[in-house]
């Protein structure tokens, strides 16, 4: 429970908990510790030289225009820097700019959600969208997720059984945690089931770029006035920079308009003219991608390796096909109370517990391969391993 | 009313309304037209070289850090870059960096409103203020503005018959729209008030900078508890970089931080380097604002100048000693419904109603002299004129 000595906090403000897991993660960043819990890309793939060549390309040609106060969408260029990233053209005004994804989630549940209205999420989740959606008063209705993402016969149970979300919240591909991708014949019932009932399908889909083997399923439900897409340069080009797009059918764009124009007026357009800048060049941002997917590949290879090598019987995972995570089980062991002691031998993870929503899974783990090299991704693993035979 | 048709909009999002005026105001940017009606700042004073500048000297000292995730109160160097605009230490634990002063409202309002909780506003207000505050819900309560501010004494009035708002919002110099700074008494009678009767003071000041004249009032309550400040760089540097602080006390700041995180994650990290690059080098900073003192005071001197050589004893108004913005009465109009002849005589200025909270003010107006050279500000009032004989 928040402190609040004057009586002054708002009620969902007042319920903010600072987290346990988070405090103990401090200690990941002490030196000779391998960190795996980082959600955080490879900073050594940040195209540094081309930003500071993009700003200067901006400035040189019209600095003022692009220091000035901007459009609250997003300029219309940055806004159409989108069909880099989804490969097909865009109408402008179904997109607006956010300060990153997370804005987007913000914004879409201050949109749409009133206090208690009920949102679906996968259990277990991204936790910076539980935590947008609970600030806004929203009621969650955790689903499983399994190798196939989403179980979206739950969802369609319990909709049989009365329940009426605002939306369904979905990391489609590699999802943040489990790495798992949500199958064809899901997203076509998903999103004939907010069609029926009258919901959204939020796509919050930040990894989708980072494919390193199989085969990319079909967009959701491309062209349906029933789903909101979220994409982000946060893992393809620099966190830093918080650019995130939202596509959203029109009627709902006006609103996010202006929950955006009093959230803060407009994107960084100096970030934004960044971003179309570098992204208006394709045969670069392509090959630069394509530079960034060998790079995580060849870690995600060097991870499964090393959990199969050092673990054996003991652990299962899904190889992901992409992302940044393995999740994975290891028998016999709980891992939340394990964490202090992998911190004691020199590695880090996060704990299934920090992601759950109900349904607990104590001997579950995400581990990040996106920023360890491959050599230390085994070491990291031996370290678990040694930890866990305590 | 906003368009819902899937019924899917939460309550305040039905409410959100699109303006007329800024629907007319569409027409200032015809060629032609001397806009008066933009709160923006002159881009001509945009130091453009600097930032890219700052720019290459961040990204070549340690580029992939800037462009990393980052802190969610902001990185420490900006925070400590507040110590430049306030010209006084501050403690970097009770600042947040936010995406321009616009999210500092935004956040704050989520944080302390609960449905139908009261804030307390001028009358008449900036815009953006007003909507964040709707936008979760509070109850507006106007107060009279006169040439020293806020009315304190109407305040104390409601206070003693049994109001008991959340906060008090107030732009304390040379306040959006009207121009009025907020005098020493009435800054210490607010203060004592809140202490008295325990809400907080929201003290909103981007244009403090923007002194051509006089002398500035003491700080509002320094060190109080009660006092919540915030400060930008949008009309000393370039609102495009969207940075602003929150300076809070202690009690409030981790709350604002969890409402930071689930809001955007923190502000861009680019734009966040180069103001802290640049507040680092206070002798330029402050032969840099300087400058833009001169530009704008010149130019705040033509229009007062303007205003009484072509309305004569018909003007009334305050004369601004700082900021963006005069605030005048013109006998025998109507601003409203002038406007559209004043767009067609060429020029553009915002008519009180756009500003107003309850407290009609037909024969008002606010002119911006920021983005307009002088003897262009004389053929606008002259225009103006022109409209107001039809």
């Amino acid at each position: 429970m928040t402190h609040d000595p004057l009586g002054l906090l708002s009620a969902s403000s007042r319920a903010g908990e600072s987290s346990v897991i988070r405090d103990l993660l401090e200690h990941a960043k002490r030196p000779g510790v391998i960190s795996m819990a980082g959600g955080i890309p490879d900073p050594a793939l940040f195209p540094v030289a081309e930003i500071a060549a993009a700003v200067h390309r901006t400035l040189d040609q019209d600095g003022a225009a692009c220091l000035q106060y901007g459009l609250t969408p997003g300029e219309l260029s940055t806004r159409m820097a989108l069909e880099t990233i989804v490969g097909r053209t865009v109408d402008p005004e179904r997109v607006i700019v956010t300060t990153g994804s997370q804005q987007g989630l913000d914004l879409l549940t201050k949109v749409l959600v009133d206090d208690g209205d009920v949102v679906v999420v996968g259990d277990p989740s991204y936790l910076g969208a539980l935590q947008a959606f609970r600030s806004h008063g929203a009621r969650l209705a955790p689903v499983p997720v399994d190798e196939a993402g989403l179980v979206v016969d739950a969802i369609a149970d319990r909709l049989e059984a009365g329940l009426r979300p605002s939306f369904v919240y979905t990391v489609s591909n590699f999802q943040n945690p489990t790495g798992v991708t949500l199958s064809s014949p899901r997203r076509t019932q998903l999103v004939a089931l907010a069609e029926q009932y009258g919901f959204l399908v939020v796509e919050d889909d930040p990894y989708g770029m980072l494919r390193y083997d199989g085969v990319m399923p079909a967009e959701l439900g491309p062209g349906s006035e029933h789903v909101v897409r979220m994409r982000s340069v946060s893992k393809v080009l620099a966190p830093g920079l918080r650019i995130g797009w939202t596509e959203a059918p029109s009627w709902l764009i006006e609103a996010l308009v202006i929950a955006k124009q009093s959230a803060d007026l407009h994107t960084s357009t100096l970030s934004q003219a960044v971003v179309s800048d570098l992204l208006g060049d394709r045969p670069w941002f392509e090959a630069h991608v394509e530079a960034v997917r060998r790079h995580y590949g060849l870690r995600r290879d060097a991870l499964c390796e090393a959990l199969n090598e050092v673990f054996g019987d003991r652990v299962s995972f899904v190889r992901p096909e992409g992302g940044m995570f393995v999740w994975a089980r290891v028998d016999g062991v709980d891992t939340t109370s394990l964490l202090p002691k992998a911190l004691e031998h020199g590695m880090a993870y996060v704990p299934a517990s920090a992601f759950v929503v109900e349904h607990q899974r104590p001997d579950e783990l995400r581990l990040s391969f996106a920023t360890v090299e491959p050599d230390r991704l085994l070491e990291a693993v031996t370290r678990l391993r040694a930890a866990a035979e305590v």
